[in-house]
């Protein structure tokens, strides 16, 4: 049943470069798809040549019915499963992914995609602007997260997919499944929104803005043209980081993984280097996603997603976005996620309840925070395994070993 | 009974400046006392010269037993009742403070002095080092909690009170009440710490990290001798006021206040200008901040902060801090306060409760956040003024005739 997806022409003319033939571009490995029509973005441009960046683990079925679309976050990439080509390290839900996983590649179809304005490869502000021959910077379109779905059904399109088994994402992750179950209902049969919100909160919008006032603040920055000045603001993206790090974790994890102990030393410097493990460990996250990310991606991307608020596009009423869909939703929170409470996931589920929509909720008990849906929570993995095999029997795929235990 | 306070040479030989005058000079308005023996600090560094700014409200008494001193939160100052000389704006506790208040100039004298490291007239980084002419800067030694309350506490010597009625303070001015009790606790009779902590959590280090690496990313900080190249690293502070406004304030109140609302505007612009008043008003609190304050008094404050540690000094049991004690205490937290929750104030109870000492504890429902010590709380100033009416019954001060309603 299960054959390799044939990487021929898309339908819709868009080109499709692989890297089955091993020849891996250094940049950017993985592969990618450059659309041969504009795609139209919320902003009123219609961007043209947008390259979208992607892997996929395991093969497309002959039915092509069990494709999953996984949705990455904020600072996250298409190598969901390789190790990350910067850094080295296991993609971001390498522990999902593989044969007999909970995202079993010997059963689905895995797709993840750099988002619209990231800097992995998809077409965003540290990339070539055709019209110019020079890096976007801030002259790249103001960019939405229907903005980025919108790319991914274009690639999807190209994949030959007319609908997806199911979209998985947590944290912004999470707004694109949502985007994508509003947008485009009939494509989806199950979606996973996970630590995630319908809207940006005003405490959210105001974390954003902090860590981007430390970038544009960075002289480095260069009023965002640093590419052109041979720049980087390094010192400004570190501290928008290390804003943004705090928040991805719990009081509760921090005490417990750090606590007030000292670094490598007897007692306090009465300066100002990292007496605190909980300093060094900061700084270290600051500076180290300096090397793997771009300033203005993440200008544009944390902007995206503090314009996110899908009630307004529906009459101000969030249900509306779900109104006689079909889809299979699956709605789940940490308990000490302060960022993407519960309440925003309740908020969810009271509106998907509104319009008798198939709506599992679950929140899981865990004191790591925001960050709980990278890391090993065996709740959650239950979770989301239980239901994409309750939505694998309902499509009818072929029921996995661990089903018919 | 009430008597103005006598401008006299203090006991220790220091002088002591008054504005009784009239004469008030431009830089720091206010009284003075510049010591005139050295203050050893926590770091090993016997400091020459010191000189601690302060106010007072009300007059001690012939008995000096109605003096209450109060400790300010990191970025306060001893304009606790008066305009604030730079910005104009009323004092921080403008609303208690003042004849028939809450913190009655009719039966207390007040005292409130800038603490050790602060900018607004003590000593600290910003003023001239009398060893080299030139400002401190970075060379200014490392301090603590315990530093500052010793120069406070020469500070209440050079007035001639033996015993002060009360210490009261919030946040880092809870921790100086604390650090008080401990040190002092002959001198104090009434301790009321609010929204505050016996030794600095994980998160809170974290936050005051970032806006110490936000300080010092900034070029113009100029490895802290900014004022000798004329220069101030205004944006670097400016980010470091944004982050930790966030943490003053609550998601609900943050909600209340701006939710998702536009500044000025009726659609997003996609671009990065302050779009949702959120960011507009972070933005002013950023800049308006770095009006009033030095990037390096931030830092060592901060630091300050971040190393208090009451247990540590006790062979690690926080209840040794108070064995002994004959202080009444008032410990006070809001539901809301994420920074300073009320776990930590719980855990001053209960060191309190083990050595038997007489203490209040009141948890205010509010959702305001940390700063609602200085907001209008109708429960927490009842709460403040019942722990002072007992105290002043207990301690034989008249009874006001609020009380004797």
């Amino acid at each position: 049943m299960v054959q390799p997806l044939t990487q021929s022409q898309p339908p819709d003319g868009s080109s499709l470069s692989a890297d089955a033939s091993g020849d891996i571009p250094d940049a950017h490995p993985g592969k990618s798809l450059t659309l041969q029509t504009a795609l139209p973005l919320d902003c009123g441009i219609a961007m043209e040549a947008v390259t979208i960046a992607y892997q996929t683990y395991g093969c497309l079925n002959a039915e092509k019915n069990n494709a999953i679309l996984l949705c990455h976050a904020l600072t996250g990439d298409h190598f969901a499963a390789d190790p990350h080509p910067v850094t080295g390290k296991p993609g971001w839900w390498s522990n999902l992914i593989g044969p007999g996983k909970l995202l079993d590649t010997e059963k689905y179809f895995l797709i993840c995609s750099n988002v619209l304005g990231g800097c992995m490869g998809s077409t965003g502000p540290s990339e070539i602007n055709p019209e110019t021959g020079k890096s976007y910077g801030t002259d790249f379109p103001g960019i939405t997260i229907a903005d980025m779905v919108r790319a991914q059904a274009r690639l999807i399109d190209a994949l030959g997919i007319d609908q997806l088994f199911a979209v998985i994402g947590g944290s912004m992750g999470g707004m694109q499944v949502l985007q994508w179950a509003a947008s485009y209902p009939e494509r989806v049969f199950a979606a996973a929104a996970i630590a995630s919100a319908a809207r940006h909160s005003s405490q959210n919008i105001a974390f954003h803005e902090v860590g981007r006032q430390a970038i544009m603040a960075d002289p480095d920055w260069c009023d965002g043209n640093y590419a052109l000045e041979g720049k980087r603001p390094v010192r400004g993206l570190a501290v928008a980081r290390m804003t943004a790090h705090i928040t991805y974790l719990s009081e509760a994890a921090l005490h417990r993984k750090f606590g007030r102990r000292l670094q490598d030393r007897h007692d306090v410097t009465f300066g100002f280097d990292a007496d605190f493990q909980v300093e060094s460990y900061l700084r270290h996250q600051g500076f180290s996603f300096t090397d793997r990310f771009d300033a203005n991606s993440y200008l544009y991307i944390t902007r995206a997603m503090d314009y996110f608020d899908l009630a307004k596009d529906y009459g101000g009423v969030l249900a509306n976005a779900f109104y006689g869909t079909k889809t299979r939703f699956l709605l789940a929170s940490f308990t000490s996620d302060w960022l993407f409470p519960t309440s925003e996931s309740r908020a969810i589920v009271h509106a998907l309840n509104s319009v008798a929509a198939p709506v599992t909720f679950v929140e899981i008990e865990t004191d790591k925070g925001h960050d709980s849906f990278l890391l090993d929570e065996p709740e959650f993995h239950e979770t989301l395994e239980g239901f994409l095999a309750g939505s694998a029997y309902l499509k009818g795929l072929e029921i996995s070993p661990k089903m018919a235990d």
